[in-house]
């Protein structure tokens, strides 16, 4: 029930992907790499926490659907400029060369540069939503713009690369950012703003977890500070208190107990 | 009159930008540089023209100082992206280290990243301003984003690094798109959209004006195309056709021609 739900919200996230990417056709030498990650099949997992919780909150989850592609475009943003040569110094992604390897370094910086003022364009353009406000628009991204700027993944990117910061502080501004927005926007969108902390919260939950999964699964980060039977149990209270947390915010708990289990379950695939 | 006028406009700016920047302290590594460029005393014409155009039009000066502080931000990150060594490779800034040889090139990209987020967070924050509404917001952000994404500022940097795209379609794209948005922004805040494509056109010739005084003064661009006495007569034409536009446009053109002016005299003081 809850598979074939969340099925049908990717494939619209897909197609809403593909159609607002589709506006940019100029200039034709930036274009295609402004596109390059946004439309590869990522696993979508943070749009799908956000349109679950609009769900579950009884928010217009059309909406939702474009809020998310806003939230695609941020993350493949920083994985465009995280990849490149000064940063993380990566040549492939997701099994295809980085974006700077395909398209060169000098476009791979400007294409990130795009897609991050496209994302902030989507979240201006009122006649793009159906039920949300002006007012509404603002708030999100509001959110979004202090949980992806300095306090956020561009501060967390930082931090990593500077070796400064204890892993905890990194991968919370780094990776748990973002899921704390997709939670709070669904708040937003819902009109739930009497929760808002609570949604944070959980976000923030989601956002250790996936990553210590990731880790895991990669073998660094907390697997290479804690070794695997510690990081194995980190997760597993992690998951645990995610569980506890989400019963506690909201009445419905089944799609989002199903994502959750997506991305805590890919260690136990693996282990 | 338009010079003192002028003074204290510039002054109120970098108070309100000092003031702005000064809320980015964390994390320490990446702060410093986010400020580096944009609190460095620039021309400020951009959000000069904002101004005066707003005072003319009839709207909100305070509100028109803010949004001339997130248009500085705009340019200003995308000055560190362009100096970078992918990109124009300049190790020098207004006679000063340019961001990434004084930070490095990974906190550098970064920077640029952290300061145009913080742009858009100044512009979705409803609390930064005295008579602007939420529609305001969403309208100004929009156009912002048009003129500075894919179609405007970014567009053109990479025709321009591609080397592909006629001289005046980069320079349209990457000089004068900012302009244009600073009239229309002016034209959004006073609510005279009725007018909104003539103060397109007004920023489009200021933008021009700006970029071939620009190419005289630093021999390049249009300088190295035209000749001299080519470009300083296309810069005559452009500046000619300016003053005209200015006075069918507006009922008191006295700051808006003293600003021109400072543009175009540039090079009369020194050819």
């Amino acid at each position: 029930m809850s598979e074939d739900k969340i099925s049908l919200w990717r494939e619209c996230l897909e197609k809403r992907l593909v159609s607002l990417m589709s506006r940019i056709k100029e200039p034709k030498e930036l274009a295609p790499a402004v596109s390059y990650y946004v439309l590869q099949k990522g696993k979508r997992i943070r749009p799908l926490f956000l349109i679950a919780t609009t769900e579950v909150l009884g928010g217009d989850l059309e909406d939702s659907i474009t809020v998310g592609c806003v939230v695609e475009m941020i993350h493949n943003y920083s994985l465009i400029h995280d990849d490149l040569p000064a940063m993380d110094n990566d040549d492939y992604r997701r099994g295809l060369p980085s974006c700077h390897k395909k398209f060169g370094e000098a476009i791979a910086i400007l294409a990130g540069d795009a897609l991050l003022t496209y994302a902030f364009e989507i979240m201006s353009d009122i006649s793009l939503y159906k039920s949300l406000k002006a007012e509404d628009l603002l708030k999100i991204s509001k959110v979004l713009a202090l949980k992806s700027g300095a306090e956020g993944i561009v501060g967390g990117q930082a931090l990593d690369i500077c070796g400064s910061g204890d892993l905890e502080r990194v991968n919370l501004k780094k990776t748990a950012s973002l899921f704390e927005a997709c939670f709070m926007c669904a708040g937003i969108i819902s009109r739930r703003e009497d929760i808002l902390s609570d949604l944070e919260s959980v976000g923030r939950l989601v956002g250790l977890l996936f990553q210590i999964t990731d880790d895991i699964l990669d073998r660094n980060g907390y697997w290479s500070v804690l070794g695997t039977e510690k990081a194995l149990e980190k997760a597993q209270a992690l998951y645990r208190e995610l569980l506890h947390k989400l019963k506690n915010t909201f009445e419905n708990t089944e799609s989002l107990v199903y994502l959750t289990n997506l991305v805590y379950r890919r260690i136990k695939e693996d282990t």
